[in-house]
């Protein structure tokens, strides 16, 4: 069993929403704010949208890169790390049809995902939802927490990542760019 | 998004349920009758137990894996297929701790998984559905279609199975034997 998180944008939450950009295919509602919590939960107020993903096993990273990861990558919630970005992102039929070796070859040989991720350590926390077993929208969310002079580098994380082979797959792709709310 | 079905013990079925046996950990309750459909769908009568599972991607086979296994399964509901059985499994922790390559060895090039199965086919067709994702009691729900001849064959292909290191990461699994209700 694995542990499921709704993100639930509307009136209130923990974080304030700066912009909502569609990277790829449609995009989401502008909304004031986004709660993070256990998906039982219940959201107040009023919801302009509601994603669900779950914590899952690693698909791909062999042992030597989880090792690395997990030696080298910062907890959530920082009290430094101040700024956050929600990442949903849905890839394509063709991408799915791919066998195991064919999506490990595209994701780390050719585009090289763990090891541009690791650059951006320790500044960029991060953590990955699965989404598509749950019927979603999107397959993934992902959530980056850094310190406001990171962002620079996140945008550039976010470049290089586009710029892969893998991203070819990529269908549909929100960024969405958060501040912690001081008051809650 | 993927498609999610449910597995319904109960009075009405399109399946006679024969036998429940816990083959690792806590069984399940015997029922007359079992009903698969999509998720959405409401279970009418009073129901036993309800398990649901997702088909989504392959997690380890490789492209000439798919292959062969596209080349030799047979496709559900063959008329001569009145017999089935439904294996729910659940893994342990220290499975799903391991990196995809750990996993991938165990499953493939220690246990012959892929390999096991298809010495079965085409007698034997073969859906699964991962249920780990929707926080369900089991991560995989496997059906099986055989005809009557063919049980001992089914019974020695799980034997076959449970002797491999794979099946030490198994901490429950039942085995639901099924007739096909001819009025339905």
């Amino acid at each position: 069993m694995s542990e499921t998180y709704a993100f639930t944008a509307g009136e209130h939450g923990q974080w304030a929403i700066r912009a909502v950009t569609g990277a790829a295919g449609e995009s989401l509602a502008l909304a004031p704010a986004l709660g993070i919590g256990p998906d039982a939960q219940v959201a107040t107020g009023g919801v302009a949208w509601r994603l669900r993903g779950t914590l899952s096993n690693t698909r791909y990273a062999t042992r030597a890169e989880m090792t690395d990861l997990r030696t080298r990558q910062p907890a959530l919630m920082r009290a430094e790390a101040t700024c956050a970005a929600l990442i949903p992102i849905r890839k394509s039929a063709a991408w799915w049809d791919l066998a195991q070796d064919e999506r490990r070859a595209i994701f780390e040989e050719t585009s090289h995902h763990t090891a541009i991720g690791l650059d951006y350590l320790p500044a960029v926390a991060r953590r990955l939802h699965h989404s598509r077993d749950l019927g979603e929208p999107f397959d993934f969310l992902t959530w980056f927490e850094f310190a406001p002079e990171h962002e620079a580098d996140f945008d550039r994380l976010l470049a290089r990542l586009r710029a892969t082979r893998e991203w070819d797959y990529v269908e549909r792709e929100v960024d969405i760019r958060l501040i912690r709310n001081p008051d809650i």
